[in-house]
């Protein structure tokens, strides 16, 4: 598969964007394709003696982090303007982007439009779970939801959990506060009401914030304010903790031997709540395949996000949520 | 301070109940008062040899966890509705239950009513940060919110932190999605624009999720559903994480003896962020003070919600509450 790549997006410049994409070359074969400035870029990959087939998309303009994500429907030589349209073009499978996430979601709608059916697209994002993993939709595209859209962010969720963690019926959930179906507010009720009419039949009910860690839950749902409180609190609160813990075993010289001893063990858990396993988060909804990465990306996170972009591209998940969404009941009532 | 208990409600029953209250005697000179069956009060003090001077008020009703909150309406001869009423009556100066959380909602908002000029009662929880504490207003009282609500949040937290805290400036924020005032979803945009219309000169601006913990907010503001969210998503995020450094603390022999090592650091760390620190959490904007402990309370923290109860009743909260509100310009433009 060919992945495009905004090589100029991201907080710490093209370095780990372009070894992030010679990893992604070595590790899953994907081939890369670098939207930014040539002369730059050649420059670095010479640098950093990196050997991946390198494709590179000339472009002098990146939207900068501090500026606003409208802009970018004027800047259409922009890095990230041009590498989505490289997925419209179908001249690359899919297109990965750690820069502006604002500019890359007006990208993504403007360049590639919503698919038929999809009112408002979704961040289905990767978290880690005392098992494995499991999606949070929406990750932060849109703060103010109707019912209807949490429900095609259920089956679009649903749809991405089959083909990235290849289960058959994945468990999916409604975020609340509580169990019963009787809690939530009133976006919430209305949405848990619409999938029960629609008699869906991997529909799990409501689950609490205390519970999606555990393991239960293959998606969760929620509107995207709820899902950027969610995220950031895991962040802040695992960091949080993680300082406490580091203060804490250098309280005496007892605990500062402890915490030596235990760390090989620590920094294997760390890895395990690093968000660079997965890499980045695919924008659902739309029509072509885009991954949302961090900011701080890493070149693992990059190489990664790529890894994800190809198999992603592979499996078909563009056409899959295509026909999901064009199954489902408008209005919310059985058809 | 004379302060009424609940002293059948809670997950475990009357045992850590009075134990805490006799505690609560013996560290802060709190005069408990028990609601409950006076039998079995009387046995299981003295079973447990308690030696507080305990008044009990007799009732044999108990508003289980699993009934519905509105119940407690036509059972006016239950714990919690006594309790409350002990309050009503100026008998007592507040009132602590760990019981179903929604009945003592209702009983408060029946019993002692609302505050001229609150709208809806919220709960101020407390959480532990890096540097000490921080109030969450609401906890979870409205899961469906207007800006005029979350203006009276902001005003109700920030009296309680004064009180608490013992601070004359405390910081107060609003929960967002983004620290520029431009995010939001459009209840935040709208409580922000109100606030900053009123011109408070205590009102900080947004702050996001991952930076709650940091200890540079004495006050977070939030509808009750995304309050809800925060609180048990951090219970259960300090459990996934603690049960994962378990799990990697038994990894290998070497990380074995590190765990025990660090064993006494890491037991002052979890006393850090444990709930039981304060105890409970007020319910603001009623007329009387009125304290929602966890149903799984123990003694430890039902005497510190009750010596909470008596440092808030002291201190004045429900009247400085009053005073503060009646001088929020309505209809959030400048008077």
């Amino acid at each position: 598969m060919k992945i495009a790549l905004d090589a100029m997006g991201g907080d710490f410049g093209p370095d780990p964007l372009i070894s992030g994409a010679d990893l992604a070359y070595r590790t899953f074969g994907t081939h890369p394709v670098l939207v930014g400035d040539r002369k730059i870029l050649e420059e670095r990959i010479r640098a950093l003696s990196l050997k991946a087939p390198f494709e590179i998309v000339d472009s002098k303009d990146v939207i900068a982090m501090t500026e606003k994500a409208s802009d970018v429907r004027r800047r259409r030589g922009s890095t990230v303007w041009m590498a989505t349209e490289l997925v419209k073009r179908k001249e690359v499978d899919g297109v990965v982007s750690a820069g502006h996430s604002g500019a890359s979601l007006a990208s993504a709608m403007w360049v590639l439009g919503r698919l038929d059916g999809v009112e408002r697209p979704a961040i289905g994002t990767i978290l880690p779970s005392l098992t494995g993993h499991f999606i949070l939709v929406d990750g932060g595209a849109n703060v103010d939801c109707k019912p209807s859209h949490l429900v095609s962010f259920a089956h679009m969720g649903r749809v991405l959990a089959r083909h990235l963690f290849s289960k058959k019926d994945p468990r999916v959930f409604v975020l609340s506060n509580g169990e019963e179906e009787t809690k939530g507010n009133e976006l919430v009720q209305r949405t848990i009401e619409s999938l029960r009419e629609s008699r869906v039949p991997w529909f799990s009910g409501p689950i609490e914030s205390r519970d999606i860690f555990s393991g239960e839950a293959d998606v969760v749902v929620c509107d995207g304010f709820v899902g950027n409180v969610v995220l950031k609190e895991a962040e802040g609160l695992a960091q949080t903790i993680i300082g406490m813990m580091r203060e804490a075993a250098g309280e005496s010289l007892r605990s500062r031997i402890g915490g030596l001893l235990l760390r090989p063990s620590l920094s294997r858990m760390k890895k395990r709540l690093d968000y660079a396993e997965y890499g980045g988060a695919p924008l659902l909804g739309v029509n072509g395949l885009f991954v949302i990465s961090h900011g701080r990306s890493n070149s693992l996170a990059i190489s990664n996000a790529m890894g994800m972009a190809d198999r992603l591209a592979k499996s078909g998940l563009t056409g899959t949520i295509a026909q999901d969404i064009a199954k489902i009941p408008t209005g919310g009532s059985l058809p």
